[in-house]
């Protein structure tokens, strides 16, 4: 921890322009590569600064509960697209109520939703492919946020998706929503579980849980570009289907990508 | 005509702070009182100075085939709140298309939805009553709107809903609307219209329809803020139903309020 | 109909007390006609012999709830055609558990269903009319139903079908399904009721009604040959909407069809 | 067992060229047991006497698909309850059209249903568990049919049910619906492959599907009886979740039972 807390200081203070180099965050993440998701978990929890889960509405809860019962304190933020899902809405707010905490909505700017869907319309992703409008409503409030923490805890995990996610680290730096002067951490608690391990965690704990997920979601993000899956279809067949199969990202977690 | 055009540039410009006098708009709208939605609106699109239809995304429809008929140029907006039906977001999407219109969107600005949301949650108008959050997602935007516009053309009629739109003129000056200096006027076609008049249009006209009305909606508002109504119920029973059964009105049409 | 009246008359003649005498039914139902649908029920269930509610699972509920009102016993059945929606066996299910009562179920003829849907499928309806599969699955049920009854109460209204239901007495002859050396009497209590007054009822008395009527729908009957209507639409266009306006019955009420 | 083995042997011994010899389907299962679903299908399709596939409305399509493609006669019949969703009624006339071939519905007794449902109303089963009524409404109507086959062919397969699924045989005698001096043969071409094998075939083949598995059904039986899994839960889950949660088997293939 000492360690950590060294290397977060001070090798960065060194030369701030750069994003932390090959070996300490690698290191961290070599030393919790094998660690359950709730000891990931509390050593992100316990580290300085200001550091945030971000919660998508779906079986990212998990974090949540796991982070509630360690009993440390902890922030959430959600991005609300304007286009998500009313159970989604209605399951965020469940969440805020059971846990008893705020969830903080990162919102996209008027300008540029006004602009995009003036022009294009309010479908434009089904042409153009999602990448503006994601851009749009996901990835510049994120990055709004991002600006303003200096860790955050995602539900990211290995299975969920075919060639872009198949190598998440548990720890790692974020260079691409790193500002100038400052490194992001970025924690996967769950990269190393399966969908079947947090599906038994959720109902073993009896959480709550969104209720798409009983009408056949798996993965869930915007409305439009979400829809159930049928028996044995991987859970990334359920979102932009319109496009190529692999190489699925909203751009949240661009550097999954860019390691290809 | 000519002694509107008149009094619209000249009374105005003798003194720009004042709301329009007890003469001018009322005289035309006791001119047209009687007139169909078809020649009212004929009038509105023939005004100097921009106008345009306010669209709900609900039956008012009709003011858009209307207008496409009239072989006139008219501009559409509508009110994104980030919190409408996918049915809704559908429908004006097909809107846009069939009729080969922009649809200019108002979107809400992120700090105040993320300041009320992340105070008391996505819901709050259940327990705070839906003024804040209409204010937020509905008034500002439109405020934001019509302050641009010198005329608003809406779908509003007197049968829609007891107590506070019983006595809506066809044309009449939005005094809550305008800015300093400025004068806006409010278009009303529809008000003598009854609703079984509006739906006859719809069916013989082959309109394309909110696909909510063919699930029990009437009125057709955000989703939280809607429901489907039973038979024989009336429509504003579907609104904010959770509130006192009239005076209903989400201060898009304060002007209805202030009146009683 | 010279052979009705004969058989109509004569055997009452031989028990006046039975039904009052001198074409009894139509003076009967002169007296009742401007009487109550509470004051006619009343009536209906104070006769001798075997007297039942035809309940279709839809707002006909309403003389389920009079009648439990009126202290008095009373029997109830229903058609179960094997294509009713899901909503309609819970409801039919809620109302037994509600009132306490026995809902008697008839259940139509394997071989007859068999023959028609190997032959023509399940939905040959949409193609050849409602007719056949009506016969089958509703008229002969209610036959072999109404053959061991003295009298049948439904909740046929003048205003429920434009053509066919215009001129419903409160209380008739019911020939179409009369046996030899039987006659059987149909009460319409409800007949003068508009459809806003049944549902004024419901919602003062609080009564549970079919879901469905909360998704647009107004009439029910089989799931494939109902569907919702538009706002303004006569309910009678939710049914058999594939056929031609008018003249819409499926049979359990052929006397209003053949008095044409 | 005395007795069957005897039945099973002895008139099948008179024609030694009919079913292979010496616990004649043991060994032909023994033979087959390795073989491809389609294989197994061709060789039951090419027996002596009447065969027929048994087909439940849900991924068993795929026995219709495959059996089509063999270019051979084939009967299909299906259990009509009167209590599937209206998607599966739906997906029955789909199937019919598309492969131009007669489904013979399987329809249950009058009497029996109503002796039934007058006593328990509709929804017994959720308070004496789902034999009785399954007894009523399957078994009832499988054992008449079955009365006048010599074979049958199901979609069962090992992994549909742990506990009484998975030993299932690929060619077995059926003891339980035999009938006196007549020895029924079941076919599970099917029990050897996985969920995911049926779906990929489905999908590949891009043979049409029940709607219901869109929306997280992956079991398919009566509408009350069955509801959508989470992600990740065992589609038999889906089946009368509220008895125990192995030993499910509605009775139609009640040697499963048996055999344990």
């Amino acid at each position: 921890m000492e360690t950590f807390s060294l290397f977060l200081v001070s090798p960065l203070m060194q030369d701030p322009q750069r994003i932390p180099a090959h070996d300490p965050v690698e290191a961290l993440n070599a030393e919790y590569a094998q660690r359950s998701p709730r000891e990931i978990l509390a050593h992100a929890l316990s580290q300085p600064g200001d550091i945030a889960i971000s919660f998508s509405g779906a079986e990212d809860v998990v974090l949540i509960d796991m982070a509630a019962r360690l009993k440390k304190p902890f922030r959430v933020f959600s991005l609300d697209t304007g286009r998500l899902h009313p159970e989604t809405y209605q399951f965020l707010e469940k969440v805020r109520q059971q846990y008893g905490i705020t969830i903080e909505i990162c919102f996209p700017k008027p300008e540029a939703v006004e602009a995009m869907v003036n022009a294009k319309g309010l479908f434009s992703f089904y042409q153009d492919d999602h990448k503006e409008c994601c851009g749009i409503r996901k990835v510049q409030p994120l990055r709004a946020k991002l600006a303003t923490l200096d860790g955050w805890i995602t539900g990211q995990r290995r299975d969920q998706s075919p060639g872009t996610r198949d190598a998440i680290p548990v720890i790692q730096a974020d260079p691409g929503f790193s500002g100038p002067g400052k490194s992001l951490i970025k924690y996967n608690p769950l990269a190393n579980w399966t969908s079947a391990e947090v599906w038994s965690y959720i109902r073993m704990m009896e959480i709550p849980y969104n209720p798409l997920h009983e009408r056949g979601f798996i993965s869930i993000g915007c409305e439009p570009c979400t829809r159930p899956v049928l028996p044995n279809q991987h859970e990334r067949e359920g979102r932009w289907w319109w496009e190529e199969a692999t190489h699925k990202e909203c751009g949240l977690h661009a550097g999954n990508l860019e390691k290809e």
